[in-house]
């Protein structure tokens, strides 16, 4: 299988990395390939890391089109206007695997989120591109426990949004192939569902914070279990 | 110790009846107390639930004035507004537990947050009321939960926000008096971090509408491990 993995940063490599060890054709897409193979991380990255070698570089354009299934992996700010940038208007029928998050570093750290609450990047891409076949995971934990789950022992969970049943069903073999056991994964829903998904960064940020370490993740504990109930807090 | 649990809702009725049960003095603050007194849903309550019969029911000035300790089960939209009412700006050194979230359902369901992001109801009732010592917790839950943790088989999180570590320390106490064991308890930090625990909103419903059911709660698996890493999507 063919992958643009777009985004250069820390997300995009080991994503890129874990692909090309699976034994697929990745391409990751950057704004200045010259220039980020000159980066002395990057270069590092793929002399040194396993799986990086086979991994080509292109502008976020030629790595678009190279891709059968694109993830995006750029700063969630530029996301929309990166994927607008490689022609993503033009692809129909694509499956995006977003795992970005819409961070705001505008007022300091920890950053805030935006879009928020009555929107979220996954919902933005989907309606900007509607082509595309966008499925929001793996956003909600660190890059390297996207692609080795088994790095947090014990059970824990990666998400699924998403409007289309065959790509959510795609991504779930991918997710597979990384590590995740089949009972992690939990589908939200539509792509509206992004938004709680996105919404779990801050206080993942915060648990970064109060821990000390990014080596944890969220798990839903008894989602097996059935009962009714009310909301938490609505006393309306 | 005296508890003035503001809000007759299921929330406030299920702590009401919890502390009640733990020998503790409680009284609930409502609106209308003789209006909610004649509520069939009230009265069964009342008749009914075990620990229930011995709660008061006052106004929220009245019972606010009977706690040593408030909790906070009142609508999110309408907490600082009642609490104001209540006079508690004229309280100084009690603690408030803030277990309430502010959902906003003017656009329909699934409610929005407000405040949200770069504010939190924890924190709007901290900054209107120095004098209080806001502890906001359990918030992240169903009600039956919250004061019956082993209603979800394993492991699971209760989180802490607030400013004032000896009642956060007091807090843990009484969580723990609900069954919550120690290692259960995570402490964010400071009153900012209910931001995070706020925002776990968004997922929680929708989580709810995926599983059909509400006996579930979020574990922070990995909490103990050491390792650093980068904000997941972050890749400015």
């Amino acid at each position: 299988m063919r992958y643009a993995v777009l985004g250069t940063g820390m997300v995009g490599r080991t994503v890129a990395a874990r692909l090309n060890s699976l034994g697929h054709d990745v391409v990751m897409g950057t704004r200045d390939p010259e220039a980020t193979a000159d980066r002395d991380e990057f270069a590092a990255w793929r002399a040194g890391e396993r799986g990086a070698a086979g991994v080509g570089l292109a502008g976020f354009a030629e790595a678009t089109l190279h891709g059968e299934t694109l993830v995006n992996a750029t700063a969630g700010k530029a996301s929309v206007a990166i994927l607008t940038k490689a022609g993503a208007a033009h692809l129909h029928g694509r499956i995006l695997i977003d795992v970005a998050n819409p961070l705001d570093y505008s007022h300091g750290f920890p950053p805030t989120l935006q879009p928020v609450n009555d929107d979220s990047l996954g919902e933005r891409i989907q309606r900007t591109f509607p082509g595309l076949r966008v499925v929001k995971t793996l956003n909600t934990m660190n890059c390297r426990i996207m692609v080795d789950p088994a790095r947090v022992p014990g059970e824990h969970t990666v998400f699924l949004s998403g409007e289309d049943p065959e790509a959510k069903a795609e991504v779930r073999a991918l997710l597979h192939a990384f590590g995740w056991p089949e009972a992690s994964v939990l589908d939200l829903g539509g792509i509206e569902t992004a938004r709680g998904a996105e919404m779990l960064l801050p206080v993942w940020l915060r648990l970064m914070g109060a821990l000390g370490h990014t080596d944890f993740n969220f798990h839903v504990q008894g989602a097996r279990r059935g009962s009714t109930g009310l909301v938490p807090g609505a006393d309306a």
